[in-house]
């Protein structure tokens, strides 16, 4: 029994902060620009909107605030009048992914019109070893972070196993964060706005090997948002509504350590498999995907899983150039998490703000050329959450 | 522009754990207990479900675990095989009811059927003064808790305002408690099941002037689920569906000092009007009610603010009776917060499963007589967030 009642749901106006350290803003500040920007850029009020989710990992450990639906909610001025619904949703480094894909839920429902999917992270106000530690509560605490496993570690064993049953080279991985800095030197948003070659990733140091620091995603303050519509009115707040054609979630064992092949996210290819099911598209009509490349490895595993090559193969069509900006499948076109940065609660919402321009034709010096579909791939921990969605010019 | 495509939604199984101080049990199995005792109350299996949402207000403060929903969903058996979307749905003491309302918008939109929603909270594995800090950012961090405002001090606040606009009395507040405790004592999971008296409250030590220990909720571990369906296809599980007959969510500001007016929850009044609004019924329709009472003061504003009596006559419609199980409105017969216990994310799970179970008809010595449409009232904070539920007998 699957009664399609949903109604199309279109997204009309993002919005990023600049992603970095910003010691001088509160994480209520960078999330209220965030929501100011996306509601302008749909050309909407308050007043017009239905309903806020917010995805945000932990504030509880980062600032010393839950309740972050209410905070936000009220400092974007839309408590004390209009006490607009404000939610909170929380799936480690998924967190703005499922924030949307509930956004979605919320509209397509008839439940909410016009709604607004955020996300949110300060996470350079703690020293690093509270901001690792609080990062670990993503992972299985009892099974791994007690026992002193960190996120380097777990995506190092990942890339360790990779090298051995595929033949990946530390040059392949290195690739990776060479192309994201590349595509991040033309993102004005992005934490790191400077080009790096393959030998300097090789020289960084090590931080869990094979994994070097240039392997790996920064920990970042920033703030993302959007605002979703339904699809048939969406066109009396921009010409450019980018529409949602498929929105898939798939959950896998949070323990690495009790997946059947740690080189495989079953999350994510059972989610990319859900997707193409809805929107019936297969991974040769995608045109460009942000992907969730916390650590290069997984970038590699990512490209992969969700099936824009065949498994053990990632590293090559990177070295080879297929997932640069002109390539065959341009990948993390806005640097990905390594040049961005990775504030975890928005980097699911940043990732479909990407491909929005993209897909608007307003991308600037990123722009894929022609770009029509686009997909967004947000992985929470070390892939127990994995979160896909496919986006589209036309509906 | 509102085109109602929602389809109804109905509850088919309920499960409470019992309440109280489990130090013999983790955080993730009292979850799998509840989860589990739902679906079998249901009569369905993990095959048949499309989704899992958690309410949980502060795994990560608690029990250093973000990232709940994949942790809950692998720990439940759904995740190796399955792949279950599940997504940790986070508003203070409101996470339960916002988890519900997520799980009816996933029904309703049609893309999940058979979807599981859920609340967990473990407390008493940390000292009292963590578990005073964690509870403590559910407020504004920034203006409330950095300046030592903990929730008894903000809703004492409350009290002494209510008292001085309205002579409610001591004796009032207690008559709260004094009733909880007595349904309390007829509800087996309740952390509290001894009956107490005026005296006893009064005579209690005193808390944050005027609410003594016995007008405060207590700290508490358990975890509650439910399952719903498409009504549709409701039957096919159960004899006695409870049908979603509203469900809405108001936010106000976070810091109490900003409210216009500290003795009225505007949260709840607007959410109370939405949930009136999209039922059409009135208060007079209401058969039973679970109230927030996280403090005796809060029942007394709630049932003011949801209409059930005139401002300010809430201490009074307590003292005569009007509240008790065989009264004109029958309040928290499951014992509330107060006697049930308060483990936060589950207590908005835990209103549902009461009124459904007093809706069946199998709530035993606290049953009302024929009950046939109920209410849940669940507050996040000092009133930032509000969420009411109309669960009927009847579609």
């Amino acid at each position: 029994m699957k009664v399609l009642v949903m109604r199309d749901v279109a997204i009309i106006g993002v919005y990023n902060t600049k992603f970095g350290e910003m010691w001088d803003r509160s994480f209520r500040d960078i999330f209220v620009e965030a929501g100011v920007g996306a509601l302008e850029d749909a050309g909407v009020s308050g007043e017009d909107i239905g309903g806020l989710y917010v995805g945000n990992m932990s504030g509880g450990q980062f600032v010393e605030q839950e309740h972050i639906g209410a905070l936000i909610a009220d400092y974007s001025g839309l408590s004390r009048n209009l006490h607009l619904p404000s939610t909170r949703v929380e799936a480690a480094c998924a967190s703005g992914g499922l924030a949307l894909r509930q956004a979605i839920f919320a509209v397509a429902s008839g439940y909410q019109d016009i709604t607004v999917a955020g996300g949110v992270e300060k996470m350079t106000d703690v020293s690093t070893s509270i901001a690792s530690s609080a990062l670990a509560a993503a992972a299985d605490h009892e099974w791994e972070g007690m026992m002193g496993a960190t996120f380097p570690g777990l995506y190092a064993m990942i890339a360790r196993l990779h090298m051995h049953k595929y033949r990946t080279t530390s040059e392949q991985l290195a690739e990776v964060a060479v192309k994201n800095h590349y595509n991040g030197s033309m993102n004005p948003i992005a934490q790191y706005q400077n080009r790096i070659t393959v030998d300097a990733v090789l020289k960084s140091i090590m931080v869990a090997d094979p994994l070097h620091i240039f392997d790996c995603s920064p920990i970042t303050d920033g703030a993302s948002a959007l605002v979703v519509a339904p699809a048939d009115i969406a066109h009396k707040y921009t010409d450019t509504p980018i529409y949602i054609k498929a929105t898939a979630q798939a959950n896998d064992t949070i323990a690495l350590h009790d997946r059947r092949d740690i080189t495989t996210l079953d999350a994510t290819v059972i989610a990319a498999k859900r997707a193409y099911e809805m929107s019936a598209l297969t991974p040769n009509d995608i045109d460009l995907v942000e992907v969730h490349d916390c650590f290069t490895i997984a970038e590699i595993c990512a490209i992969e899983d969700l099936g824009f090559t065949k498994k053990g193969e990632g590293g090559k069509i990177t070295e080879e150039g297929e997932t640069a900006i002109g390539g065959r499948i341009p990948v993390n076109t806005s640097g990905g998490l390594k040049a961005c940065g990775h504030p975890v609660g928005a980097t699911g919402i940043k990732q479909t703000v990407e491909i929005t321009h993209q897909l608007r034709g307003e991308a600037g010096k990123r722009q894929v050329d022609g770009a029509e579909i686009g997909m967004t791939h947000n992985v929470g921990g070390s892939g127990a959450t994995a979160v896909v969605h496919i986006l589209s010019r036309n509906r």
